[in-house]
């Protein structure tokens, strides 16, 4: 197992490391200096080291602003340009700070640092990371600082690599330098087995699965974007989510996941996400594949499908989108309405999904039932239900998530460490 | 003579024209907007347009800050890095601001406009302009909106062009694409016969020649950075100083200058220098050369010189320096003092240069002796001359400076338009 403490020196020397510090890491003046300092100590420490940094604090929203401000509706090649400005000053100013503790240092942007993507603006896909520049940096003795959530396309114009960018930049650059580990660095100290924001004695686990924290990415845990979850399993990059405020030891992702599995890992919440159900449409072969198409051609991200069990030669499905999604969803399901013979199409924003995820599951039946009976306890209704092999997932109103988290993660003991 | 009034449709269609927009011209949505709707009006005028813009506003100064905050000393490669993020969202902004209006637009970094740089970080001279994906742009019937100020280096980094650098920038685009002119879009309309905040009753030039407009540039005329215009000169490239606030006709400068030529065609002055005198230095050859050899050694800048005639085998040599270099410039010179043989080295930063600028001055003879009369008229004592072709310069006391600009401008009748 490679999750030894590479930041506190205990590895072998010249040992590469990945460290991805967020917008809220390099928020403001201080909070460069401070992480400066904690990449001069690794550096010090005898590893190379190469860091991805996102634009500082709010920076990215305020350009937004700016945008909306001067076009109703921005291209997305020149959204990339305005952008990708962030990450341009934050860099910058790291370097400074790191050269000021005496460390050799240089900024590269998303071009520089070799990072080719397709040319999707606005979460383009990366195609290639050539890194050459940065492999050259690192023989000089320098730090290289990269750029998050930035490459160059194919067609040679700037994109950026949509939601979470800076860890797919980050898990990718790992990925091609052979990395140890990829540090992400970020406001909280690792990966809960709930928001501790809604339970406030979830404990911190020290280690999850590829798996695990993927169904927790898809499911609304916050830390980690999904995408860089999935490129870092299949890549075999071992990341370690910790805080930039406090410095210590925080979650392990990797292949092995926990030395000791509990049955549940962590409760998930999400409330970010509309209901439509579409009523009656005849239990035919085709219907879900002309529904489903149909919205995929219009780019609306579908989550949850369920289909009910055919009554008299009908059926219901139900399915949810992001809420940002919902109007466009609208439009194209009450298109196809009268087509597929559907009797209406009705819509439900105050819903939420709460998750169980957590590879005990596999081997320790009943689970599902344990879910349903405490939910139920708590008289929260049950709307949909999916399952995969490691999580179940239940849409239930908004306004009883809280209650469903804090019950669930009561009931499976989530509070008590390991024996 | 080109100078028609290109942008108001009267010219034949398809002419290019560069049009560079200054930080003030770009500094809130307000004005982005204001100066798309410009250009796209040109565009529709029937013109092909590249537009050069500068950063939004206090942007650069509060980089600039944001660096002194986590470095004492930034070094030039991470301060480009950071300064060029002030251009890429003026750009972006003005593109999308532009294809609001309708017309199509693309913005370009310095880099990716082919603009080509020698390695000397902050203030970076253009090697070549390649300008390839400009003339796509254009051929595509896009508006190409290039980064102002900044470039790559042959060593692929990204550099500064310095003061006056976006300036340059639309220069050179202008000489490389064989534009029609050169619009430099100011905060104010044009040259003017004197600082308009001092002598109310200046006039505006309706032209002036390249010389002219280098003494002018050269002696504390704010419009037009030296460089560029020397640039402009050297390259035949059209200029035309306007405003970005009312789009009224400015000043056009070229090799012709107006038609009726004035004895004078302005009063500059500068109060940003500071002076040293090094006395009784002996009276032999390669004293001077020493002394400018070692001030150009430590990149001291100085600009004018004036050495006395030898009374009893020594003279004194007094010259000017900006006031910023004037540490360093004492440091050298009294270092070099003894060595030299001088008696003293004094320095006075209580100074100001006025200056008369004017073609016509070739052809009257007397202007230089009317000069003198009316500062002696004034009181105004005069410390230093120096003289070109077609400029006279008085170094003075800082607080006659006013002064003097106010009696000149009086005496040579620059606040009446020519008959």
């Amino acid at each position: 197992m490679t999750s030894t403490a590479v930041t506190d020196g205990s590895t072998s020397a010249l040992s590469l490391v990945v460290q991805k510090f967020g917008g809220t890491s390099v928020a403001d003046p201080d909070r460069i200096r401070a992480v400066a300092d904690h990449v001069a100590r690794t550096r010090r420490d005898g590893h190379d080291v190469v860091v991805v940094v996102s634009a500082m604090g709010k920076t990215t929203d305020e350009l937004i602003r700016l945008a909306q401000d001067v076009c109703p509706e921005p291209g997305g090649r020149e959204m990339d340009m305005l952008l990708t400005a962030g990450e341009r000053i934050s860099m910058a100013l790291l370097c400074m700070a790191i050269e000021t503790e005496g460390v050799p240092a240089a900024s590269f942007t998303g071009s520089q640092a070799g990072i080719v993507t397709d040319t999707v603006h606005g979460k383009a896909r990366i195609l290639e990371v050539r890194g050459d520049r940065l492999r050259e940096a690192i023989a000089n003795g320098q730090v290289a600082v990269v750029a998050g959530f930035q490459g160059v396309s194919t067609e040679r114009d700037v994109t950026t690599l949509g939601r979470g960018g800076s860890d797919t930049t980050a898990v990718a650059l790992a990925a091609v330098l052979k990395a140890e580990v990829c540090e992400i660095y970020t406001d909280v100290a690792g990966v809960y087995t709930a928001d501790p924001r809604v339970v406030p004695n979830a404990r911190r686990l020290p280690a999850v699965s590829f798996e695990e924290m993927q169904e927790m990415a898809a499911t609304g845990g916050r830390v980690l974007a999904l995408r860089s979850v999935e490129f870092a399993r299949n890549h075999g990059v071992v990341l370690h989510v910790r805080s930039s405020f406090t410095w210590e030891q925080g979650t392990w992702v990797n292949e092995e996941g926990p030395m000791e599995q509990a049955i549940i890992s962590g409760v998930t919440h999400d409330t970010s996400e509309a209901k439509i159900t579409v009523t009656h449409v005849p239990d035919q072969p085709g219907i879900a594949a002309r529904l489903f198409g149909a919205l995929a051609d219009d780019e609306v991200n579908v989550d949850m499908i369920v289909q009910n069990t055919s009554t008299g030669g009908t059926t219901d499905i139900s399915f949810t989108v992001p809420r940002a999604d919902l109007a466009a969803a609208m439009r194209v399901s009450e298109a196809l309405g009268p087509e597929i013979g559907a009797e209406s199409v009705t819509h439900d924003a105050e819903i939420g999904r709460v998750s169980i995820v957590g590879a005990g599951m596999k081997t320790n039946p009943g689970v599902a039932a344990r879910m349903f009976r405490v939910l139920s306890t708590e008289g929260v209704n049950i709307e949909m239900i999916s399952t995969s092999s490691i999580r179940i997932s239940c849409v239930v109103r908004a306004r009883d998530v809280e209650r469903a988290v804090k019950a669930l993660h009561a009931e499976f003991e989530l509070d008590k460490p390991l024996a």
